[in-house]
C-alpha cells in the first residue's frame, strides 16, 4: 500500500532564517509566515495531510520570482509554486519545508493577439478570468478541468478536462514558457508560432512537471475562435457497457464533438439531488457539440443514432444558453454533489485514463470492486479520452475507511496499467501517486526523469519529493 | 554568415576498429562498410557537403539496436540514427565520423487498434506504407511532409506537412515511444491512453531530438477515421498578401479546414510546367476540406466566400478522387518542378513559420529580397500554420550564388524571428541551422538543452554535432 500522506514531512535541510532575511528585503509585505496563510497553501482538495511551508511569497514579476528562486537556490531552501490550490494530489504541500511561491498577484493578462489566436498570460490567470475577458473577442479558451484553476497550475500539472476530447489538453494549447530555473535563470521556450521544430521541445518538458524543474512566470497559450453555434444534450443508457460503447463509436466514427462525459447511476442520482436537476438515475452521458448551426444539427443527429443503437435514448439535446449552462455547472459541480451523498465524508477524487477500447471494462470491473468493498464512490469521466473519476467518500481519520479507500485505488491503477491505460489522465503525480510512477513507466524511464531533474535542478530545491520519491 | 557546410569533418575521437569488430559479430552480412553505402547514407536533400559514416549498421530489432548502442558507447563510436534519408538540414551527416544506424529493415506495423484509433511501428515504416495498410480499415495517418519518410524520422525532426492545420504535428499524433537510450538501455515512454499527466513528458522530449538524445525503435501513433467525405480547391488570388489574408480569415473563423497551401507566381509556374496543368500564373491557394458531405459543402462555400472578400477566385473545387489525387501529387512535387525552373541548379529547401498575422509581410518583405538577390526562389508553405518554404535554386559549387543564398537564408531567418517565428517550423535544426538556435531561444535555454543532453548522453555519441554547436 501506497499512501502518499506517509511522506515524511522532515524538517528543510537549508539555512531558512538566512533565506527569510533576505526575501523580506525583497518582498515586504509580500512574504508571509503566519500559520492561516501557510496552512491555507498547503490545503487542496486531496486527502493527502497538509504539510504547510515555512512562508509564503506574493511575487508580481518574472524578475521577482527570479529574485526569489536566486535567494532560495543560495540557501538551500525549497520552492513549491501555488496556483489556486485546486491540485488533487498533494502538489503544494511541503514535504521538506520551504517557501510556497504563490501567483496569486501575477494575475495579469498581458496580451492577446486576436488575429493569431493567442494570448500571453502570467501564471496567477485563472481560466475563467480568461473567458471572461476573451468573450467580447470572438475567442475563447477551451481548457477546463472543473476548477476555476490557474493557467499557471493547469500548465505544471497538465491539466485538461472536459473539452480535451475535441480541443486537446493543456499541453497543446501551450505555445511557449517563461520559466524561472531553480538557477534563478530566466528562460523563454517556444514562440508565438503555431509550429517549430527548432530544438528539444523544452516547453512540453515544463509541462506537467509540477514545478519540479523551474516555475512557470509566463504562458503564451492557443486560443479559439467561439463556435458559431453550440448545442448540449443528455442521453441516458441501460448500463454504463452501453454508455462507453456509444462513446466509442462517436469517436470511431469521427463526430467531432466537444464534450461526452459520462455519469454514473450513483452520480446521477447525486447530482439530481445538488444541482435540481431531474434525470433519470442510470448512466448517462452529457454531451455538447461546436460547429455551424447546419453541422451541430447533424452532429447531434448521428449522435442520437449512435445512442439508440446501443439501447440509449432518448436523445434531448438544447441550444439555449441557459439550459446548457445548468447542464454543465451540475457536471463542473459534481464533486460537491457526490461530497453531499455522505455527509461528514470528504471526496477523494482519482483518476485513471485507458485506450477507449476498454473503457467499458476498466469501468465495470471498477464498479463491481466498488459494490465489493463497500465504498461509497460515484463516478464522473471525460469518457472520450477514456480518463474517468472515481470520487471515493471517506470519514477524515477513520483509519479502517481510509485503508479500504486506499486499497481501492491501488486496484484502480493497477487495472488501468494492466489494460495499456495510465495511472493518471489529468491530476498529476504529485505525492499521490508516486508509488505508481515506476510501475507505469517503467526503471528506465524514471531514471531519466531523475536525470533531468539533477540537470535542471541539481540542488533539488523546486518542489522536491513530488513525482520522483526521494 | 552560418554555412554549416563548414562544420569540420575530423576523425572520430573512439575506437572505431574495436566497434566495428563486435559489431560484425552481431550484425554480420547487416553492417556495411562499402563507400557507395556509406555515401548513400549521408545524401540528403541538402546543400550541406556530405559526410558519410564509417559503416553502416542495418538492425531489425530494438534488442539488435541496443546491443549496438552498447558496443558503439563502450568504444565511444558515434551512432547517427537513418530514416529514409529525406532531411533537409544535413541531420544524417557524420561529422564525427561512426555508425550511420538504418532503421531500413525494421519496418514491420507491429499492431493496429483500429476501435482505439492507433497503431504501434517500427521506425522504418513509411508514412505511405502505412497508409497503403490503414485503407481498408476506413484510417489515415495524416501527418504528410511531402517525401515518404519512414515515421522514425518524421517523430525524430517534429516532422508535420500539409494537413497540420487541421491534425496537428507528428509531436500530437505521438501517444508512446520505445527509444534505445545512449547507455544501450531500453526506455519505453508515454503509452496508448489518450492523455497522462504521468511525470514528464518524455515522448515529446523525444519527439524533434533529431537523434542526439536516443534511437527510437518504436512509435505508437494516434490514427485518425477516414473522413467520409474529401473536397479539394484550387483559388488564385491578385496578390501574395490577399491569399494570406483570406487564409488568416479562415482559420480565424474556425473553418476546419484540413490543407491550406499556397504557391506564389513562380512556383504556380514551376508546377503548371512540371505537372502539366495549366493554372493562372498569380499567387494561389490549394486547399482541402475533410467531413460529411454536408459539412465539406458547407465549408467550400464559406471559404468561396473569404476568397472573394479578398479579391480571390473563382474557387474551383472537386470531389473527385482523380482530380485531388493530381492536385496534391503536384503539390507534393514542389520540390522537382522547382528546380526544373533552373537546369543544373539544385534546390535549397528552407523552412520558417511565424505568427500567421505577419504572414503576408513575411512572404512580401522575403519575395522583394529574393528580387533583390536575384535569386530563383519559389515559395510554397503551409500558410494556414503561418508556415513557409523557400525553394532557392543554386548551382552547386558556384562559391557566389552559394553565398548569396547563404545571406538569404540568414537574412530569411531573421525576417522570421523579428516577427515573433521560429528559424524553423518543420525541418529541424540538423547542422543547417544551430547558428540561429541561441538567437531563437536565448542563451538559458540553449544551455538548459545542453544540459539535458549531457543528462542523457554524457558522452555525446548520439548523432554529436547536431543542433547544438559542438
Amino acid at each position: 500500500m501506497a499512501l502518499a500522506a506517509t511522506t515524511p514531512s522532515g524538517p528543510h535541510r537549508g539555512d531558512l532564517a538566512g533565506a527569510l532575511e533576505e526575501l523580506r528585503e525583497v518582498l515586504g509585505d509580500c512574504l508571509a509566515t503566519g500559520a492561516a496563510v501557510r496552512s491555507h497553501h498547503a490545503s487542496s482538495v486531496t486527502w493527502i495531510g497538509a504539510q504547510p511551508p515555512d512562508a509564503v511569497a506574493f511575487p508580481d514579476s518574472t524578475e521577482e520570482v527570479a529574485r526569489i528562486v536566486s535567494i532560495c537556490a543560495g540557501h538551500h531552501v525549497p520552492i513549491i509554486p501555488f496556483g489556486a490550490g485546486t491540485s488533487l494530489e498533494g502538489h503544494v504541500n511541503a514535504p521538506r519545508g520551504g517557501l510556497s511561491l504563490s501567483t496569486a498577484r501575477m494575475d495579469q493578462i498581458v496580451a492577446v493577439h486576436a488575429e493569431d489566436l493567442d494570448a500571453v498570460v502570467q501564471p496567477g490567470v485563472t481560466r475563467n478570468a480568461l473567458n471572461a475577458h476573451l468573450r467580447d473577442l470572438g475567442l475563447f479558451f477551451p481548457i477546463d478541468p472543473g476548477a476555476d484553476a490557474t493557467i499557471g497550475g493547469m500548465t505544471a500539472t497538465r491539466a485538461s478536462g472536459t473539452n480535451a476530447v475535441r480541443y486537446g489538453t493543456i499541453k497543446d494549447a501551450v505555445l511557449g514558457l517563461t520559466v524561472v530555473l531553480a538557477s534563478g535563470e530566466v528562460m523563454k521556450t517556444g514562440g508565438r508560432a503555431r509550429k517549430s521544430s527548432a530544438g528539444y521541445d523544452l516547453t512540453r518538458l515544463m509541462v506537467g512537471s509540477e514545478g519540479t524543474l523551474g516555475v512557470i512566470t509566463e504562458i503564451t497559450l492557443r486560443l479559439h475562435g467561439q463556435p458559431e453555434a453550440v448545442s448540449a444534450g443528455v442521453c441516458p443508457f441501460p448500463t454504463v457497457r452501453a454508455a462507453c460503447e456509444a462513446t466509442i463509436e462517436t469517436i470511431q466514427s469521427g463526430l467531432p464533438v466537444a464534450r461526452i462525459e459520462l455519469l454514473d447511476a450513483a452520480m446521477v442520482e447525486a447530482t439530481n439531488a445538488y444541482s435540481k436537476l431531474s434525470l433519470a438515475v442510470t448512466p448517462t452521458l452529457f454531451l455538447e457539440f461546436h460547429g455551424t448551426p447546419a453541422s451541430v444539427e447533424e452532429q447531434a443527429a448521428r449522435f442520437g443514432e449512435i445512442a439508440a443503437e446501443h439501447g440509449g435514448g432518448p436523445f434531448d439535446w438544447a441550444t439555449r444558453t441557459e439550459d446548457r449552462s445548468r447542464l454543465w455547472q451540475a457536471r463542473h459541480d459534481a464533486t460537491w454533489a457526490a461530497a453531499a451523498l455522505r455527509p461528514g465524508a470528504k471526496p477523494v477524487p482519482t483518476d485513471v485514463c485507458v485506450p477507449i477500447s476498454r473503457l467499458a471494462d476498466c469501468v465495470e470491473e471498477t464498479l463491481t470492486d466498488i459494490a465489493a468493498s463497500g465504498l461509497v464512490a460515484p463516478i464522473v469521466g471525460h469518457v472520450g479520452d477514456g480518463n474517468f473519476h472515481c470520487l471515493p467518500l471517506v470519514r477524515p481519520g477513520e483509519a479502517v475507511e481510509t485503508e479500504v479507500c486506499a486499497g481501492f485505488i491501488e486496484r484502480l491503477v493497477d487495472r488501468a496499467l494492466r489494460m495499456g491505460g495510465t495511472s493518471t489522465g489529468e491530476h498529476g503525480i504529485g505525492q499521490g501517486k508516486m508509488a505508481y510512477l515506476e510501475a507505469e513507466h517503467g526503471v528506465v524511464a524514471v531514471e531519466a526523469m531523475r536525470a533531468l531533474k539533477r540537470a535542471l535542478d541539481p540542488k533539488n530545491i523546486m518542489n522536491p519529493a513530488k513525482i520522483l520519491i526521494p
